[in-house]
């Protein structure tokens, strides 16, 4: 087997076998495979496609180049929640004590966010004395005492998924339905849920940008499942505005309580929140989606929700009330009136990401208490000199004024 | 401008702009474009392929990043004359002292072979004497004496072709319509030739393999010379089956001084030498292909083809009576009785190759007395025990058996 004999295969839009693509990959990973016989490889992919058995083989090897965490001291069944990334996606922070109130067990050891959205454990960081880097047994204590433990990864998860990502990000060939598959199914795979959740955004702000592809990413992630006999299911969700009003890390931890805490049930984000946990309550509990769905409006409205995140973050050390909001705002208001068509997601995102809630770059130091907070939502009414969002600042300045991600028509 | 998104132009199948295609292949030239970013580009021309003006804008930037040669100081018209590459092809070392002789001014600077097919050098390098390096003052002054020198490049053409190719070679890049007329064009501009006839290929032993891509690649070439002014015309030939009985260096200047004599006049050899001469001399003399085809068998059949070759052979230092073939030769015989269907060129060449007539890597030195000299064409009656090829064999005894590249039925 050689490597131009493999590519050229791809090339020619024939698939490849197992062991063709192990050879490629895995050679990739200890370095047999040099990156520019790789990124004509993955060219080839993002052109050609690849078929359900080739998208099984890649996600197969990518799970076995690294750890596969082993969750079975954890009784009960273990329901994972990811999503495909948004900006102002905070729903995990939400979603996961309410099912955990209910009895589903969320173990989730998260990554850290990097380009425009922050991560579940830079928002978790937010919150003053909140300790993410738990010792794998007293996760393990953890979860089976109260039900649920937030943590960053003890492991080493696919290294190869990490290592082929960061070579697409620099070649182009990231928007590939296939490659997202494998890429999230591996991680997930390897993190030893018995059942899975993904929450696919699709819209300007997410990598996902057509329905048609979302479903597409659907149908992938759920045969992928198959092969592991883990049970599957996907809600595909828009990201062409941010979700929810918050933005930035401390502003996001703030919305989601205040979610938690039973307000906002006329928005988005609450019923997004709300599907998310029925999805992951009937998985978990076995329940049709309808006595889910009371199951997970009861938990709000009596404030078991909201009981279960304030024990859980203070058996991690954190405590809400010291979140920090910076003191340097900025109030942008609009320069004429009409109904809002439509709020960039991905300028919103940028904008947050320039103020410093998210690293650009490994290593970059996050501001917690930065971010947007928008005060108008899509189909609201402004007159000229309203607040549409309030800015708040680092020590700098200097941010882009976000004015022109507001559509008013 | 950054390459990332003149990549992922490309993998939409948008049109890049000059400067884009600039940006990205000088930048791979001087370094600041990786090889992992040019092979993911590579990849998605391949797949997308090329509009027109890209393909011309591609040429000019290759020819720009060396030296343009300037044969002004020969007085008549310059027609130059290259073959996409075969096995067994020596048509330049017939073609060329038949033009000349006519009095069309022929001054080819060539590169040397590598791969399968030895390069028109490498033949004249196994004339005892000849020298192939002559300074550029001396090539002028011998072309505009006797009308025709053949040397190797005194200049530094197309360097970022070069480094372009070499990717290309182990990217499984290779096989792309538009970035093989652009590697070939972008020399034969450089290389200053008024005008230029492009033998085109095709067949199993080229690297055109289909009647169809021939077509395109003819049309691609002229656009290309059109974008400068320059007359191109083809011709599309087949490389099936090896060109002549002989392949390896000396055994094919031994052919082709036969084929000058006027020997082997029913032969395919022949009849391809007499089309591309009788195109040259069209294009050099402004005739007709009716009188231009009458002249170039005149000066076959009257010796003057032969005379000028060796006029020229004589004036580069070389003594054709002193060519050596190998004296360890081995007939390999039919094992069945039929008509031959095919002569497999691609195993042929590769036979020709492994007895050392080709480096297969920059630096392997050649040995010119080895090749593989056939007995038989396609079409011929074979019985059991005929010869169908005599091998001629360096040091070493071990080489492949040739009997499957002879298709008898």
């Amino acid at each position: 087997m050689n490597a131009i004999s493999v590519i050229d295969k791809k090339r020619l839009n024939e698939e490849l076998s197992y062991d063709e693509i192990k050879f490629m990959f895995e050679g990739f990973l200890n370095g047999d495979i040099p990156e520019y016989q790789m990124s004509s490889l993955l060219m080839a992919i993002v052109l050609n496609g690849m078929s359900d058995k080739e998208i099984v083989a890649l996600t197969d090897i990518f799970v076995k180049s690294g750890d596969i965490l082993d969750l079975s001291s954890i009784k009960g069944i273990k329901v994972d929640k990811h999503s495909t990334g948004g900006i102002g996606d905070k729903t995990t922070l939400i979603v996961a004590p309410i099912v955990a109130a209910l009895g589903v067990k969320v173990c989730k050891m998260s990554g850290r966010g990097l380009g425009y959205t922050g991560g579940t454990i830079d928002k978790l960081e937010s919150i003053p004395g909140f300790n993410v880097s738990l010792e794998e047994d007293e996760i393990m204590r953890q979860v089976n005492e109260i039900g649920i433990a937030l943590t960053s990864q003890t492991r080493n998860l696919a290294p190869l998924d990490k290592k082929v990502y960061a070579l697409r990000d620099v070649t182009a060939t990231v928007e590939s339905i296939p490659l997202i598959a494998s890429s999230i199914m591996c991680k997930k795979i390897a993190s030893g849920a018995d059942k899975i959740l993904i929450d696919i955004k699709v819209g300007s702000g997410a990598l996902v940008k057509t329905r048609e592809d979302a479903e597409h990413l659907s149908e992938l992630m759920v045969k992928i499942g198959d092969s592991y006999k883990r049970e599957v299911r996907t809600l595909i969700t828009d990201m062409n505005t941010p979700l929810g009003k918050a933005i930035g890390n401390s502003l996001e931890v703030i919305e989601a309580v205040s979610i938690l805490k039973g307000h906002g049930i006329d928005s988005y984000l609450y019923e997004v929140c709300v599907e998310l946990a029925t999805h992951m309550v009937s998985m978990g509990l076995n329940k049709s989606l309808e006595e889910a769905r009371d199951m997970v409006i009861e938990c709000l409205e009596s404030g078991k929700a909201y009981a279960k995140f304030e024990e859980f973050v203070k058996r991690q050390g954190g405590n809400v009330s010291l979140l920090k909001v910076s003191g340097n705002s900025k109030v942008i208001r609009s320069v004429k009136s009409g109904i809002i068509k439509n709020i960039d997601a991905l300028k919103i995102g940028m904008l947050s990401a320039e103020l410093g809630s998210s690293a650009q770059k490994q290593g970059d130091v996050i501001n917690y208490a930065v971010g947007v907070v928008l005060h108008k939502t899509v189909g609201d009414i402004v007159h000229h000199g309203d607040a549409l969002c309030t800015i708040y600042l680092g020590d700098s300045t200097d941010y882009f004024n976000p004015l022109d991600a507001f559509e008013i028509e």
